[in-house]
């Protein structure tokens, strides 16, 4: 059933997420409103009926004050301290869309001044103290009502919810992931890119200056093959933290995990070719309908599908090309593909707001 | 340094790729000539100073007699049979661009009549009795001058070149193969596509009628997760191929090739990401200096290359990101990019062509 026959808001199918009365009555900060993620997210809230009064936008890039969200505008004003809590009084809980850096001061000076965080950030996901949350797989761990809590990376949170399905069935010994990364990974820059890239190269009229790439080339056209600056091992940052968070959220420290990610020149919605090694033997049957049933997942029958275009603004993880491997009775591949500004970002940090008990 | 610095004409680096006065003497037919690979292929044949009358150009599209290449333009006159040699009296050797249909009754026919053929079809492949040659790694197979030689898939011809220099020095147990497909591996119908729904979303003046789209569904700023038609197995056609051309190319039967194949927007090149198990212990520097000398490879030291973009219309496949895996010492992860209209299909045939012996 399509978003249309159910009669609502395309991109809001899973509203209200669980956002109750309770969550309704918190102030609610977001910390980098003005960015594809914080803009997702106040989005959300909206959807999920949260008061206009109670959303509190703020943001470090000045001149762009007002933030339009379908039809209503909220005020965005500017941070002007990011290792004081003088911005946030009076604030129950606040949304980190911000770069590592800015989150590295602000979280522990909102914490120690009682504000409850959600960091969006990869500053602080890796500290054994911080619980790293994708709510479906491992929201046992919010039930202590932590105080700080870390949203994983986009591309982990997509890989993680069919592969938590998949450990639970036969075990994971082994992962290889191929990514293909959408451009707004890159944030509001990154779509701007693209589109005024693709624009440039099919000679419609240009529409103002060219933004500032995020991209170290042209992505319209073309496959990056490296997210984030690579090491001197040669491994990506993206392809260290898909590793480091898959085995914090798993639970699963030995687990192998090996990858290549790449920017591929898409709006929205990172896709993973994943190659699994299992712990027994597989079922393809009994994995179909493990997946199919499992919360945060839509498993689709399409042969050439999920696709990134047709998943954007959804809320699940699709999983599709389910099959054996070639590599004996223990090897799976499957595609998965998210909006990672939804699932692998913002409605992954409001489930785990939603999730979080009150604090006593 | 580029091709510009080297004064060349773009996109014919490496001319004449070793054609002869022998070479040029021969009568030259090329079946199937106004699809992406026969206009490449006769582009190659006039940048090798093959006379232009010895350039035979047969079609069975009609509409479409006149072929612009540069600033040379070729009769193409239309295929009357595909079951007998009738149209190709005179022709010493024929290039068949054609589609596995036609291959597979057209082939016999002209090695019956005394012709040779370069089939760069999949129709007859995995024949025993057929080479399949990529010259620099088996171009030994052609040492008792065959009549009839087969082409390889695009992306396993890429992929099997530095995996060829990969079993070596070190031996191949284990492959993963994750591709990014181009538009053009659907033929100039892809490419057109491609450039058409560039066009409209960013409301370009339409040029023309929409083309028949080959793909499934939109591919600009979209990935399609699996080339060609899939089985009942949940592997699709592409992925078949390359796991079984890559085992006849490398002499390996036993090679245990697993692979995810995707199309994306990208006009020309495929790339893939190669994770390997190998059959000894990796050595990092004497891999790079092997891959660095070897014929038809072009390493890159960019972290965030090579790119498909960048690498269009050249002869090598580019290979980068080459770094250890972390399963183990004998892992390898790389990253390989070729124009697979060049040296997965035209090159590679040329290079056939130019590598037989004299029929004695």
């Amino acid at each position: 059933m399509s978003t249309k026959e159910r009669g609502m808001i395309p991109g809001n199918e899973g509203a209200p997420w669980g956002w109750t009365d309770r969550h309704r009555s918190q102030h609610v900060a977001i910390v980098g409103a003005t960015g594809a993620v914080g803009r997702e997210l106040a989005q959300l809230l909206l959807a999920a009926e949260h008061p206009r009064e109670r959303i509190d936008c703020l943001a470090r890039r000045f001149g762009k004050l007002e933030l339009a969200l379908g039809r209503v505008k909220l005020d965005v004003r500017p941070l002007e301290s990011t290792r004081e809590a003088t911005d946030f009084e009076g604030t129950d809980l606040a949304f980190l869309c911000t770069p590592s850096g800015i989150s590295r001061e602000l979280a522990p000076a909102l914490c120690e001044a009682g504000v409850r965080v959600i960091d969006l950030s990869s500053a602080l996901r890796m500290r054994p103290d911080v619980p790293l949350v994708v709510p479906e797989i491992n929201g046992g761990e919010l039930r202590g009502a932590p105080r700080l809590v870390a949203n994983p990376n986009c591309t982990s949170a997509i890989a993680a919810l069919p592969l938590a399905v998949v450990q639970r069935l036969f075990g994971l010994e082994e992962l290889i992931l191929v990514s293909y990364q959408a451009a707004s990974g890159a944030g509001s820059a990154g779509i701007e890119t693209l589109h005024y890239e693709a624009r440039e190269a099919s000679g419609a009229p240009a529409q103002g200056a060219p933004p500032q790439s995020p991209f170290v080339a042209r992505l319209h056209q073309n496959v990056i093959p490296a997210v984030a600056d690579v090491g001197p091992d040669g491994t990506s940052g993206e392809e260290q933290k898909i590793c480091e968070e898959l085995r914090k959220i798993l639970g699963l420290p030995g687990l192998v995990v090996e990858s290549t990610t790449a920017r591929v020149p898409v709006e929205r919605c990172h896709s993973v070719a994943i190659h699994c090694r299992l712990g027994a033997d597989l079922d393809l049957d009994r994995l179909r309908a493990e997946l199919a049933r499992a919360p945060g997942l839509a498993l689709t029958e399409d042969p050439h599908g999920p696709r990134p275009l047709e998943c954007a603004g959804s809320d699940p993880v699709h999983v599709g090309r389910i099959r054996a491997g070639t590599r004996g009775k223990r090897s799976l591949c499957f595609f998965a593909v998210g909006d990672q500004i939804r699932k692998g970002a913002a409605l992954n940090a409001l489930q785990i707001a939603a999730a979080l008990p009150a604090e006593r």
